[in-house]
């Protein structure tokens, strides 16, 4: 189902980076949830880029709900928020129809769409189309909050640089809960910025590590096959631009590890059943099992840097460079983590949904 | 949708550990397929255990196709695979319906299935339900050779052994086809047996690391959003029990790279677009680029180790230990091989019909 | 989704008329719920041919479930229900294949099938696949019956006569339950077998109405757009073959009614809020209203008759005859009531898990 | 899936009939389909009321189209279509939240969506959501005719009138093409507005039936179980709003019929497959056979009329009365017809993408 995701909600995502607007229709909602417009233009807030570790400042942006809420409450009809493209240079890309750039999907795009994609700004592929996305996690992340359950992102490593393990985890998701640039240890936080400068100042890049903690879910959300909690969580995350892996718990790092190491002793605290360790992430079987829900993504370098990059001139078959006109992110990990986030709270919310606990 | 996966080729999973017959329905194949019995006993001959590093040997697994095929040609309605149970000794289990096994699904499965679920050897979780998903492969996998495109997956780490990187990538691919501890480096082969095998003299167990390939793709396959190919490929890999993590190209390693060295140039080679290095796995924005599609999945040491193992008797809430009976494979990521390639060719050639491909 | 239905319970059909086994995989089943073989047995029995006005008498269709139910209950997982052929005569069909019969799927499944499909007694599009979608229906009746919910299907005509009109719901509903050719009043029932017989001796068939009752469902299922109760309902209902039309309520006759006449005056009934008239046939908007839910089908009459039809062989392209062999049933209408019941069950089982209703 | 129907080609309806914008979102087209703004804005007309058999003449409807379209033509990405409500008389509709209105979604939406959907005009319910159905059938369409398939409806009967039978497919085809009121015996056409006018002065309405064709389908679309060509139709067609009943070829009339006579003998006729009859409809099996696929549909009297209809106050349990304010259609199947022939043409694309006829 192309650009439709979800079971119990579904988002449909529309729109191109140099069209008028860019939207998603949310549907499967529970009627009467609070709307708050305000916790929507946070999200957006959180998403944009934030200075110099990122393009350079543009205007926040302005959203519509036009559908899907009458007197402030969800009617549980599907919910369509639009976003007005406010700066649209299209001269900018129109050159670039031809000269597909390397690590983007200019080519393949290419291929697909028998050359009648949109080309100005990577059309429908462009990260642009989070910020709908994002948006769309402003309506879920209060009933989340509501049913007791808390979503955060931080970036655990960039540019070398590795942030702290969480502790406190309560702690620690309040602290990033309003972080534009979300690390759990401000000295560490530091480092990364110098180097993503540092990068910046070459015409580089840099890329990095986002880690996701979901606090408060039951035990028993998922299924055995295919849709596991895993597959479903992943089968998003790799929407977002840039992520190439993702890893549960202790993850790849459990290649090493003999199985006495990595078990999770199943424990009784007080009337729950809790594992001792959470080498599992959360998830055994494919279902949640009550302990923390915990996930890695790897945000790769964007391809989009200064120094010229080599390609083909698809007109004549000639080899060509492509430098990236105008400013751009050295390092979009740290913006990424609240679509990470958002992208997060729409399958839990999907999750909870189908399990009748939202 | 639960133990159904796909969009223009579904399949269907069913069945118990210790239950009379498990199968699998396969839906949406093209009419006129040969279908090669003699391939599906290889591969589910592949799936087995196999040796001193895995459980002791158990027969071949009779399979009767009862659908979809008539004079040896798919016939393009729904084709069901069945797989008789022939060994269940249920007693092995029952007793473990009130003392969930760690790193199991047998509390998850209790919570969410209310105490219904079947309890023996896993139930419907057991990694037995592979045996049904391999042999699915056997229908395809045929039918992708046909169309030029080969995968294959092999062994890439192991109990701390590292096989050698992948070169030639045909004969490679050659070399692992028919292999029941697919290596491409002997010597590394053997060090990991050993490994394994000191750590099953230990009533321990090993995770590793499994790395797959995908020769001959056409670009363009995918979608932007949500259904990207990672994203598909990742929802489908999580259901290979034990698997925790997935990365595809560079993977991981992308966080330490800058964007000027995990770039990948586009070059004319002949009359074909292609890239000089392959830090994106083959796919670009979602899409396949026709580069190899290359990806690697962590799966982790089984739970499953004859040390005991801490957890809670569901039944009177005190703590108790959990001891495997039987004998169990010491690192199941061998066997894990053949289905990680069986799981990835349903998914290929689902992304190759939906391009009317094959 | 090809031959698979349902969005909160799944059934996937499959098998061939010739085929060793039929079947079907249930998916989405509450767990816990009990399992009653000598219901699907019963339904087994009503849809069989009964004597005279049906082909000649066959031997119970034995049925073996192989997944999902342990202790005689659903397991939540799975449930694969297998029914073997037991009597096949493939000789009979084979030189059919170039021959196409009149008002069956033989020409067009050749086209789709590009001449792979199984051509013996219809294959895939027999009507005895209704056989493990009656015995799926075995297995969520009784879990309708326990919500309350009772659903019950009658020949409201047949052969140019018609049966008297539902009075006393719950009676009437009951009188039908057990009844292998269902009519509510016994006379008309001997008219209609006599038309049947008339029609029989003269090598032809006839058609009728099947009328279909849902009591007990609450206001408020079914969904404002595309997936209405009714689209759900009439999606499944012309998968029951011969089935040419459905109508709800007082359905075609509305076409000549004023809006003063066909409109249902709103009542408070107690405490429940009823209508005084049901032309709408219990749905309003798509949705359920709490009243019983009525719907009528046509069912032609069978094109398999011992009078010659006229085709084309397909490999000359000449003129030709078709001649049925066997027995064959004058009118499949009676049986066709048990399949309405069981369809509708279970559709009527997927609104109510989507509502959380069982 | 509630408010996404397809499965090659999807749309989304969204929006509400006070609401400031209502819209659609059609994803799966083929790229590079010409986009006609022209084409769209016809089809809108003729969905408008139109005088005296309608409501009071309103404005054209605007509309925007945000995604999906580049230099005229469709890029393959979801295409999003903005029908902005300029007239909005919230005020006239309020009092109504308590008062359900006989024969409208006003009570069973109530109790779906606890008391919080919009009850404004219907809300989500509106058949204004049919602009959008509408206008996405202008970009399919154009397709369709250059595939060499024609899609047509009349209005077969109303408020007791019958028009006369189609004859010459082609000529009555392009006879009602761009008719507001389609019928194909303007005399009959007269006779069937003045029993509509004369039901209008009586604060009444009527029903009628609506008849469309399909020309130029290929056999073998559809699928043998579920996804038959007649039960993916009739899942869209109930979404039109008063539509309560559809039969396909000879439909209810085949219940008194014998199968001597009902059947469709098959003939060569040059080189191409046909029947000498259509009582089938232009379906066997589910499939498509290549006739003409012919249906009907019966249009309830709107039970919007000016009589007082009796109800009951939600809030306090009496009984009261509502009654239509404003000026309303006493008929809505002539303006149904271009929605019904909208409706089929989205499903007719989806078959012919899925069997890559588009």
């Amino acid at each position: 189902m192309r650009n439709t995701f979800g079971t119990n909600l579904t988002v449909t995502l529309f729109g191109e980076s140099h069209g008028p607007e860019i939207g998603c229709v949310l549907d499967g909602l529970a009627p009467g949830l609070p709307v708050d417009e305000a916790k929507i233009a946070n999200l957006l807030r959180l998403r944009r880029p934030a200075g110099a570790t990122a393009t350079a400042r543009v205007e926040p942006d302005p959203f519509r709900i036009v559908s899907g809420v009458w007197q402030g409450r969800t009617t549980g009809a599907p919910l369509c928020i639009l976003i007005p493209n406010t700066e649209q240079k299209s001269g900018d890309y129109v050159n670039l129809k031809n000269t597909p750039r390397p690590g983007h999907a200019d080519y393949t795009a290419y291929v697909k769409y028998r050359g009648y994609a949109d080309p100005r700004g990577g059309g429908h592929f462009s990260g642009r189309l989070t910020a709908p996305l994002t948006a769309a996690a402003g309506i879920v992340l209060p009933a989340l909050e509501a049913a007791g359950v808390r979503v955060g992102t931080r970036l655990a490593r960039c540019a070398g640089v590795a942030d702290r393990p969480f502790a406190d985890l309560s702690a620690d998701l309040a602290a990033i809960s309003d972080a534009v640039f979300p690390v759990l240890d401000p000295a560490r936080g530091e480092e990364m910025r110098s180097a993503i400068l540092a990068a910046a100042r070459d015409g580089d890049s840099v890329g990095g590590i986002l880690e996701t903690v979901v606090c408060g879910l039951p035990a028993g959300l998922g299924e055995p096959w295919f849709d596991t909690v895993e597959g479903q969580l992943s089968h998003m995350l790799f929407s977002i631009p840039a992520v190439k892996g993702v890893e549960f718990g202790a993850g790849f790092a459990l290649a090493d590890l003999r199985g006495s190491e990595a078990g999770d002793p199943i424990a009784a605290d007080g009337g729950r059943i809790v594992t001792t360790a959470n080498h599992n992430g959360g998830v055994n079987g494919g279902l949640t099992n009550a302990m923390p829900l915990v996930f890695r993504t790897v945000v790769k370098p964007t391809p989009t840097i200064r120094k010229p990059c080599q390609t083909v001139d698809l007109a004549t078959g000639q080899a060509a460079f492509v430098v990236a006109g105008g400013r751009h992110d050295p390092c979009i990990a740290p913006r990424a983590a609240i679509v990470q986030t958002a992208a997060t709270a729409l399958v839990v919310y999907d999750l909870l949904l189908g399990a009748r606990r939202v």
